[in-house]
Formats: structure tokens, sequence, C-alpha cells
């Protein structure tokens, strides 16, 4: 019987704009930063549908919100769904809030069809997925993983207020009693929309994520020589501009020469001296940032990247100074997780394709604890962290439709 | 007699020197902006100066100051010499001083031994060479020169009150009678430091300037496409500062091409957008500054400048904005002042040799109404508009002593 079990994705969708409009912008989008009065809102909504579905809510120390449905052997773990509802700052209407209500759907279609499992569910709300209003980015799920300390991140600042976040959590009325990492996940999904155009160029509805890139930032300034454009000979200027240029086609060439996975880029945060049009650039400050989904390609282009900059300085006079400011790993998802989840999309009839994630989520985290894989919906243009970022509902519901059988394979019916 | 003449070295530094007092800075330079209680200071040192040696001052509707000696034949028109008493904000000791300086140690050294001259002498000072507090630069000899109209450059408005050049020029008292345009000259000599670093490193104290560099100015911009700098392919990308990147390296290798008078930049006034180390550049705004002394050649370059613009942004996916935004025409200097100044180099005995300006100058547009050439001293480091600016004494007297027996030559000994 549970072999024909779909999602309700008109509900699904309804959800979905229903959460939007807290936060809503001029332009279509939601602004809702992490433990402000509209994180609140969104936060008591989502209570609110998850008593209707019948689901025990329990908060943790952090604010993550975890949202329980029995299952026939309380004794095991539960299989975990979730991600995140705070937003970017102006951003978009899917990112993260997909996830969670994605998995309550699931929930809610079980409950229509009476359909009880082994195993208990769980949907997560993470907290400060986003790391606009509390930096760092995934700070909760961090905590959730043992990468980051549970007081350091309480002890974060706001950006806005420089109130502490252990102090909103307590104004908004989301410090929870349970301890931040008790949960255990027999498994755990989340479904996100893909944040670039891999899927909807391909037209294909749904991707299985197997891994999340590893990615290195690097800050890098290089210091020529000040001088008139048109008194200073060609031979002989120290161009700090030039030398930017270089390392700029290197770092694409970088990515090229390990393509199909690599990612290589100068991103848009450059500093030019001193400022004038008939003064030769003097100094470029800039960042790279390399991503590869194998730790062993990201070392060889960690080392070409040092390379071509020790090159570009040399060729045109300049000193160079390179940081690294961070080194995360990549993330190979479950493999059982991921053979579950392209398993359903088969048994559904459902075009699927894997992919890596580029981006950081929270399920990159929840994966040093338990058994973890994403599903991806395409977004439109690639577009995402910004209001115009926006998604199908026939591809939210196919994603979900998946979610829901992966789940009830690993779980159990009852 | 007068071949054994050589002006006084020591004055003349001493004199610049205590020029340079007027709107001293505590690194060594000089904040001397146009029509400022500075420049009013600076000017009324000069008028002082000129009086005791002598000479007849007339002050014309810009302020440009004409510091006469008379000549045996007074229908002949003087032999001139000069420059600007103005700085850049926190400019230099040299830049445009010596000029003025210069001229006025030619009539001291003349006075010193009794020698008159058949044709006048007059020393100038050009009102806003700089163009800093007021734009354009080269104002007042412009309108000498007949490129700028004089009730347009009376109007212009100081960047910092916003008062006009000739409120500013009545407040201190500095709006003379003379008709602007009424001066003629048999010859204008200006001397200059070099402002490049070309003599100090050739190690020769005396440029004789034949010709100034024309140059062209554009503003571009590219525009791409913002993006994720993870979940973006490396393909189908439209990165902004992969197109900028292109053409900076094209503008080198342009100027390569038509080396060695050439000069191309890519300048150090740049704008990136969105701003952000993990967003793909969407849009790069950035100038560009072409350079030649032949007005074919820099056809040439500008052509080849928008074909490389083109290129990029059909290589990388971007729309283009090109706007040139000045054409500056480049000046041959008067081939006999020219020979003059060389033949005044050979007789004296001082090494020498040609030397194009790259920048703009007073006699750029004086060119234009007068035989005209200029002298360049060697600066260190070719460091100028900076209080770092420097010559050397010896260097400065080499020139000094070209200047005054060119002068003499063409004026004739009474």
């Amino acid at each position: 019987m549970s072999e024909h079990l779909r999602v309700d994705g008109a509900r699904l969708w309804q959800s979905i704009m229903q959460m939007a409009e807290i936060g809503a912008t001029a332009n279509g989008g939601s602004h809702r930063l992490t433990l402000s009065d509209e994180d609140k809102t969104a936060r008591d909504l989502f209570a609110s549908w998850c008593a209707e579905a019948g689901l025990a809510l329990q908060i943790d120390e952090l604010g993550d919100m975890f949202a329980r449905r029995s299952g026939s052997d309380e004794a095991q773990a539960p299989v975990a769904m979730g991600s995140h509802l705070d937003t970017q700052p102006l951003g978009g209407r899917f990112d993260g809030v997909f996830g969670v209500l994605a998995g309550l759907e699931v929930v809610r279609s079980l409950n229509d069809r009476g359909i009880a499992t082994v195993k208990p569910l769980e949907v997560v709300n993470w907290t400060n997925e986003e790391g606009a209003r509390f930096a760092p980015a995934m700070l909760a799920s961090g905590v959730y993983g043992g990468v980051f300390d549970l007081h350091w991140a309480q002890s974060r600042r706001a950006v806005d207020t420089g109130a502490t976040l252990l102090d909103e959590l307590r104004r908004i009325g989301y410090e929870g009693p349970l301890p931040a990492r008790e949960r255990e996940f027999s498994a755990f999904f989340e479904c996100h929309i893909e944040q670039g155009p891999i899927l909807e160029s391909a037209g294909i509805p749904v991707g299985v994520v197997d891994a999340a890139q590893g990615f290195r930032w690097y800050d890098i300034s290089l210091d020529g020589f000040a001088s008139h454009t048109g008194s200073t000979p060609m031979v002989g200027r120290r161009n700090a501009l030039l030398g930017m240029a270089r390392v700029a086609l290197a770092v694409d060439k970088i990515a090229g020469d390990h393509a199909p996975l690599a990612r290589g880029t100068v991103g848009s945060q450059i500093r030019v001296e001193p400022g004038s049009r008939n003064i030769i650039p003097s100094r470029v400050d800039f960042t790279v940032d390399l991503r590869h989904p194998s730790a062993a390609a990201l070392a060889a282009m960690d080392a070409e990247l040092r390379a071509a900059c020790r090159e570009a300085a040399a060729n045109c006079g300049l000193t160079l100074s390179l940081a690294q400011i961070s080194d995360t790993q990549p993330v190979a998802f479950d493999a059982d997780c991921v053979a579950q989840l392209e398993w359903a999309c088969e048994r559904l009839g459902i075009a699927h394709q894997r992919i890596t994630s580029g981006a950081g989520h929270d399920a990159c985290y929840v994966a040093k604890r338990a058994p973890t894989a994403m599903l991806f919906a395409p977004c439109k243009d690639g577009i995402s962290h910004h209001e115009s970022e926006s998604a199908e509902p026939a591809d939210l519901e196919a994603v979900c439709n998946v979610l829901l059988h992966a789940v009830l394979d690993l779980a159990g019916v009852a």
C-alpha cells in the first residue's frame, strides 16, 4: 500500500508560501534573520503546524527544534529530516524552508493515510544556518557535529545589536532544556534547492547529493609601485593589477584543469590602490576560493595556486602575501543513504542525477554524527540568497516524494 | 663674455626651498592648492622677488603673472620662461615651482652681470596647472592656447568651497586687468622635473623635451552574472573579473607592441560588484589610459583596445560598455626651440637626451600660440605628485644653465 503513497505537493507549496509571508520583502523574497522577531514568528508557526500534526516538540540549548513522531519501537533512533527557517538578509523563500517543510509534509502524508513507522521520525529546524546575523554559518549543526563549542556558539554576538545568541534565544523564548548534542539519528536527510544551474539546465527534477565540496579560502595581496601612467615607461613598471589579472586567469585555469568537479574563483571583494585613473595600481588585495570534493585534488589545486601567485609576483615585480584563512574538508555523504535515495527515485520513476554540493549545509555537519544525505531541487537560473530565488512546485513535490519513500524504507512500516 | 655665464645653483635651490615652506607638509612636501591662502602667499613672495629683480609685473584676468625684464628693443615679443606655483594636495616641492624659479634665476644671473638682452624676457606663473582644486588641469594656459573659453574658466568651481575661480581670484587679490590672451611670446620655455624614471636611470641631468604624448581615456564596464562560487560550474559562468583581467593584460601588450614610446594602463580606479568573496564578480567598472606621441599610433592602439575589449566580453559572456572620455592630441614642440636647447647643452658640455613628456604641462597649451619647448630634470625614483618628490641641486642647476643660454641665444645680447 505504501508504494502508492505520495505527498500533497499543493499543501507543501502552500506551507512554503505561508512561511514566506513572515518577513516578506517588497520584491518577493523573505527577510528573516536568525532569532529576530520574524524568526520567532516563523518558529511559532512551525511549532503550531507540528502540534496539529501530533508531533512532540523538543527544543535544545541552541534553539534547535526537534518535532518527533513516535515509532512502534521507541528504543530505536529516529530517522530525521530538516534544514533551517532563517534566511539571508533580503533572502529567498526556499533556501532552508523547503527542507524543514518537506519533512513536515512527509509526516502529514503519513498521518493522512494512518501509516505508522517502526522507527520514530523527527523534523528538525537548525538554528542559524545562514550566519548572516551571527557568524559563522551552520552554527548549531556545527555544535551538533562537534565542530564548534557550545558555549562559544551561545556567546556569538549579533552584528546588528551586539546581543549574544543566548540573549536572543531567551528574548524570543527559544532557549530549550534539551542538551545540544543529545539527539541521535538513525539517518538524517536534508532537502534543499540546488543554488546552482546544473539540474535546471539538465531538466532533471531531483539531485541526489553524494558529496559536498571541501573549500579553501585565501586572502592575497600583491604590492608593487604607484607611478604616473604617462611618464612611467612600460619596462620596469611594478603594476599590481597585472599580477592580480594573471592570478585570476590562473585560478580559472586551475579549476578547468580539475574539471568538472573543481571550482576556482577570485571573488568580487577586491581593493585596488591608490584609486586614480592615471596612477599605476600599486597594491591589490583580493580573495581566492578553491573547491573540490576530493581532499587530494584540493591539495593539488592549492599547490598550483601558490605557484601561480609566485610566478605572477615574480613576473610583475611584486611582493606577494598569501594567507589561507579557511580549510573546510570535503564531505562524503553516507553511501547507504545515497543508495536509498536513488532507489526511491527509481521506484517512483523520477529522473535524477548525482550531484555535489558546492555550498555548505547543516547536513555537512550532521554527517559527522549520523548517516546523512541530501536531495536537491532545481532553482530558477541557479539564483539563491536573493529575493528572486524561485523553484517549481512540481520539482519540490518530486523531491519530497523521494524523501518520503527513502524515509519509509529506513524507518520501516509498522 | 656671456659664454662663461652660469646661474647661481645655490640661490636657485634656496629659492625653491623657501617657496616650499609655504604650505609645507609634515612629510617634506608642499600643499598649496590653486588660489588658496597658501597660493596667495606664494604669489606674494614671487612678486616680491620679481620686484627685487627689477621686473615689471602684470597680472591677467585669470591671475596669470607675467614678470617682465625690458629688452633693448621693446617692440619685439619677449622670450618667456615659466610654469606654475600651485601644487597637488600633499604634493611635492619641485613640480611647477622649479620652472617658475628657474626663469627667475636666469633673470637674476643676467642682472648680476649687467647683461641686457635685445628682446624682453618674461617669467610666467600660470594659474591652476594642477587641476586639483579647480578642474580641469592646465586651465589658464589652456585659455591662453585657445583650448578653453575664458568665462567658462572663470566660472569653474572649487571642489572644497564651491566658490568660482573668479571669486577666489578676487578674494586673494589676484584678478588682474590684463586680457587673458594678450601676451605674445617669441618663444616659451618650461623647465620641469621629469616625473618619471628615465633620466635618473640613464644618469643624464638634462632631458630636452621634443614632444608630449597624446592620450585617450576610457571608462569601461563589463557586465556578467553574480552567482555562488561553490555551486556554479566553471562552464557557463559570466565572470566580469576575468574579462577585466584579459583587458588589463591586453592593454599591457598593446603598449608593448608600440614600444618604446607607447604607454597603456588599466588605472587603479576599479569597482567590482557585488563585493563578496563567495560571489562571482558580476560587474567591473574600470578605466584605461592609452598614450603615444604619434596620433596615428594612438589611433591604432585605440582600435586594438576596442578589439581586445570585444574579444574579452565575448569570451567571458559579458556585456561591454566602452566610453572614450578624453582625446588629448599629441604635441610636437617647436623644432627650432628644441635645437636651441640641444645646442646650449653641447656648448656647456652637459649630457642630455631627447625625451617625450608623458604628462601634460602648461607648455603643451602655450605651444598652440608660440614656439615652445621644455627641459626636464631627473627626479628621484620618478616620484611626483607626492610629498617625497625630490631632485638633485646639481641637476636643477644644469637644466637652468641650459635655459639661460638658450634664452640668451634667442633674445640676443644687447
